[in-house]
Order: C-alpha cells, then structure tokens, then sequence
C-alpha cells in the first residue's frame, strides 16, 4: 500500500520526468508536483527543448493554490537566464513555502546555485531525496552536459549462449514480442540508433520506432567505411534524418549519391575502419546526446575494447545454438580471468520468456 | 504473513522432505507433519534409503496424539512392503482421520493404490496439495523410477557472453563465491559429479564437496576415452568412489594401474569416444539416479544435442572476456533460429553479484 509522504510526491514527479524522456533531445527529463495542504495542485514536466521548465507548468496548473504550497522538483531548479526564466524566481514570486529536490544540476560549475538562491529568499529546501533515481533517468543527459560526448547503450538480443544468430547468420526472431517491444521503447527514448552496413546490406532495416502506440524515430546512423549503404535502402527512406559515417577513403562519388538521397556523410579519419572515438565526438559536436547501438559483434566489440560504452543490455532468450554462431561482442578479450570486462551496478529484469541485463562497463569514461 | 491452514502444513512436510535431497539415494524425498486439534504432533521427513519412511517417523513422535489427527503427507503413502512394512497400515493402525497427500506416486502401477486403501479404512483423503512443488523436489527420482536412468543436470559457470574462460584457457574465477557455495550444495545432492578428463588434466580437480558445514561427496565420474587420468591424480584419493567411464580400445594396462588406485574402470563402446548414453544405461544400473555435469563445453554440447540433459543450470557472472573464448557448450547447431534448442521452465535465481538461469531443454527424453 502506498503511503502519503514526500517520497509519493516526488516518486509521481518522477514518473511526469520519465514520462518525457526521448523528448527533451539534450535537455534532462524533469518533473514537479506542487502540492498545498494535503492536496495536489500541480502537475509539470519538462517536455521539449526550448519549451517550458517542468516548475513552470506546474505552477501554472496550480495558480493560487502555489502559494504556501510545497514543490517537489526531480532536479535543481535553475537560477541562471537560459532559454526560459530562471525557475527559482518564479517559485519565489509564486511564494512556494518548501522545496523538495532529488538532485542537484550536474555540472559543478552551476550545482547549489539554485539551492543557494531559494535559501537566500526564504524558501525551505531540502535536497537529495530519490536522488539515485532522478540521476539515473538523466543519466544520459549527466554524461552530455559535462563531456558533449553522446551517452552510448550497447543493446543485444542473443541466446543462453550469446549469440546473436545461428551459424548460418540466420536470427529472427531470438527474443519474443515483449523483449522486441521494450527495444523499440529504447529506440524512442534515445537520440540516435547507430548499426554496422552490414545489418543494412543482409535485413535492409528500417531502424524507426514501432509501437503499440505512435513513437519517435532516432536519427539512424550506420557505420559504413566503404559507403556500401544502397541508395535504395529503407534507412534512407526519409522517415528520420541518417548519418553515414564512413573514411576520408571513402569513394566520393558514393558519398554524393547517398548526399542526393538525403543522407549526411560524415568522414571520421582517414581509414581504413571509421574511427569511433572521433565519430562520437563529430555526433556530440551535432547535439546528439543518446546513442543505441544495435550493431553486431564487431561494432559491439570494437566500441566495447575501446572503452567508448557507457551502458550494456543484454536481452537473453532461453536458447542454444552452439558454438559456430556468430557472438554478440567480437573482440580478443583479456588472457586472465580476473582482467574481464566487468558490468557494474547490473540489473535483469524479465520480458515475457525472456530477460533483459543491464548494466555499466568497468572501463568506460567517467566523467568525474 | 503467515496463515494457519492445510498449505502452511504441507509447506513445512515439504521443507522437512527437501532437508533430506541427497542423502536418500534412489529413493525419492519425502516429509510428513501430523496435526492434531491446532497443534503440530510430530514432524518426519525419509532420511535414509532402507530406513524408516516419513509417515513413521512423525507417527513415532505424535505416539498417542495421532488418533483423530491429520497426516501431510508430500507423496502418497506406500502400501506395499517393500524394505520397511506399508505406511498405509500404520497410519490406519494409529487412527489418524484425514491424509492430505501432495502428489500421487510417479509410477502409474502402483498410483493411487495408497489413497485407495486408506479411503477404503474410513481416512479422509485430500490429494494435489502442492503438487508441483513435491513432484519437482523429486525430479530426478520420477525420472529414475520410471527409466532405470540417471537424472542429468548440466552445470556451468560462464560470462556474460557464454565463455567458460579465457582465450587462453584461465578460467579462475569466473563467479563468486555465493556462486561456488550453491554448487557445493549442487554436489551435495546429486548422486555422482561427471567431468572430462581434460578437466583432471587441467586442474587436477579434486571433485568433493566442500561447504560451510560438513557435505556429502557425490561419486566422481571421468569420462576418459584413453584413459589418461593420472594415478596420482587428486579425484582417486578415496575421499569418495571414482568411476571411469572409457571405451573398449583404452589400454587395458593402464585400467589395471587406474583400478589398482582405487578406481572402477566402465567400457561403453568401442571408441573412439565414450558412448554417453551407454554410459548414462551403465550407470543407472548401478543405481546412480542424478549425476551433476561440471564438464567441459564438448562434453556439454554431445550430451545435449544427444538429448541426454534434464535440466541446465547456468550461473552468470557479469563479465565479458571476447569471441575467442571457450563457450560453455560446443555443438555445431541448427541453421534456423526456430530450431534452436530451448529451455522450458525457466527461472533466474541471483547469488551475490551472480546470477543463475536454470530450465529443461525441450529436446529431452521426456518419461510419460
């Protein structure tokens, strides 16, 4: 049974955050709950870029009802003039009495300036409340906002022993329904979807997003040296802007037909293999600040080895298929046991037959 | 919270009966809780093959308190005699008024004859109580029963991506240690552990059980085609028996220097290689009933695609150590993803930072 106190409140900010993310491209996912004695009285989220902070939609909702009133805000409210007000001075002027934040901006440049200016004027502010979970669901912004690099997830779908398709490269489907729709959720929650040409070139993928309900398509990004990409492929069919990464070798008259075809050619290094350190940065460069991978095991291995991973979901069928069948991370790997790549803080949760694990390379790049 | 009903009794007939999983030999698990006007008068659980069965033993504790009580029983009482007098007759003998039984006997020849008798004596009979959960603490007993062949499980400890250990061969360790303390408790109950002889070679692998408190060893089976076991070898120092299993074309010299050290040295087949479900016959004639599989991948992938596995247990530790690595089952596999081997019944049970998938691959010899 629930009960009413302020982990509801901010747990139902949390859920008006979550509910946006995949919409507020760099912009973190934030929520807020005004409530005045013992009842809700306003409701926000922030929703889109450029476009009004979650503090101001619900005071808005709330109008009289702010004033005495508790906010419970999933971040920092911000205290500097950027596209939209500072929020601080707006919940002073509504005249809220306490404000509850999870956590705190993540920049340190800026972090406690919000908190600071609240205090300053009056205002009871507590802070750290659900914060593990708040920065969890901006977790891509959090790496963003401090590096301008793009947060990268790493999503597999392979068998019991980890593989991502038969010996004869045969691999649909592996996982049911439920584990496949959860996939096209992460394809709406993040910027980008990024593949190898060879996924192109054998199933001719669309790479958009297909849900019960509508969704939004991540830019599509294949990594594509030799710029192989047919022009008549479906990822160049304009239902979301494709990137081609590809090589300063790359032939350039390839790189104009697919330019033709409304494609954005992007050369990263002079070869022969695209450099993926220097990709990420290009794509950060362009305010892209989540990344999918669904590429295959040299993709996955390459960006793995190198470090460049932040995030690894391994969704798992309850299958075998021996052991001539292409792995989902082909990479050399470590002569030692105890030099493993480890994944850190890993969850698994459960998709009809299948399962999902999640978790943190020990070698990627943090930004602390 | 707990509720005071027939199910909490039978829940606690089915903790006494699983205390006892391998130390009862072929004989199936089997508990008792007699109940009398609110309070529990005797507790009994089958211990050991020859010994008294569970029903006697709670039936000696509740002495006169068993008149007009209620016997949970996890499996239909015997009413044969066999190596101890029918259960049936003495519950009937003792006045007790009602039997709730969790499941039938796995043997349709003789099912049903216990509840028969003891509707016949007057007994208020209820059958089906938990029914699962009995017949599944028993599972390699209802195999055993009905097959005369040894219940197989497949254990395996493997990364992320399905490797056993390192491309060069490390393997130590790949979980941790509430991992290795469930596999001890593994080798506690099954009856007899099988390893390559590779493993012997590599590791000189002592195969006992080894916990907190003292264990059970199971008896250790080699498969050794040549025989190459080492007469120094830690798995012959007599802790426990030690079976061969080899083939007609292994040198008879070194059977005899094997069988001088203590070792059973078992033929099944010319060669090259074992035949494993020869094996699997020879063995159960000896009436072993469960035999644990640590063994290698080619060990793993013949008897799986042989379709000789019951049940697969694998532990993952979150880690990734490349494609070059050794997988946890080495078997060619089918072309078409629809034609994977797949595991039914699947559960995921966590231990420490570890995790472990357990299930029953489709294409096993199924009893009924």
């Amino acid at each position: 049974m629930e009960v009413i106190n302020d982990e509801f409140y901010m747990r139902l900010a949390l859920q008006a955050a979550s509910s946006a993310a995949g919409q507020t491209s760099i912009n973190p996912v934030v929520g807020c709950v005004v409530v005045n004695e013992g009842r809700v009285v306003g409701i926000g989220a922030h929703l889109k870029r450029g476009e009004g902070h979650a503090e101001v939609h619900a005071l808005n909702m709330a109008g009289d009802y702010a004033k005495g009133a508790t906010a419970y805000v999933t971040l920092e409210p911000c205290s500097h003039h950027g596209r939209t007000p500072p929020c601080c001075e707006r919940l002073i002027q509504e005249g809220v009495k306490r404000v509850v934040v999870a956590a705190t901006d993540p920049n340190p440049l800026v972090a406690g300036r919000g908190i600071k200016r609240l205090r300053e004027a009056g205002v009871d502010v507590t802070v750290g409340l659900l914060e593990e979970e708040s920065r969890k669901l901006n977790e891509a912004f959090n790496k963003y906002i401090m590096t301008k690099l793009p947060f990268v997830t790493i999503k597999t779908a392979a068998t019991l022993d980890g593989r991502v398709a038969t010996r004869t490269g045969h691999s649909r489907w592996i996982t049911g329904p439920e584990a496949r729709e959860a996939v096209h959720t992460l394809r709406h929650r993040n910027a980008a979807i990024l593949v190898g040409v060879s996924t192109i070139l054998a199933d001719d993928s669309e790479l958009t997003t297909r849900l019960s309900v509508p969704g939004l398509h991540p830019i599509r990004i294949v990594v594509d040296s030799k710029l192989r990409t047919p022009v008549s492929a479906r990822v160049l069919n304009g239902e979301a802007p494709t990137i081609l990464l590809t090589t300063e070798s790359a032939p350039a008259e390839r790189a104009r037909e697919l330019e033709a075809q409304g494609a954005e050619v992007i050369a990263c290094g002079p070869g022969p293999r695209v450099d993926l350190a220097l990709a990420l940065k290009k794509l950060g460069e362009k305010e892209i600040g989540s990344i999918l991978v669904e590429g295959g095991g040299t993709i996955n291995g390459s960006l793995l080895e190198a470090g460049l991973v932040d995030k690894i979901m391994l969704f798992y069928a309850p299958k075998l298929v021996g052991s001539e069948a292409p792995s989902a991370f082909a990479f050399q790997g470590p002569d030692r046991m105890g030099d493993a790549l480890e994944l850190e803080n890993v969850s698994v949760e459960h998709f009809g037959r299948d399962w999902c694990v999640t978790g943190y390379p020990s070698n990627r790049a943090k930004p602390e």
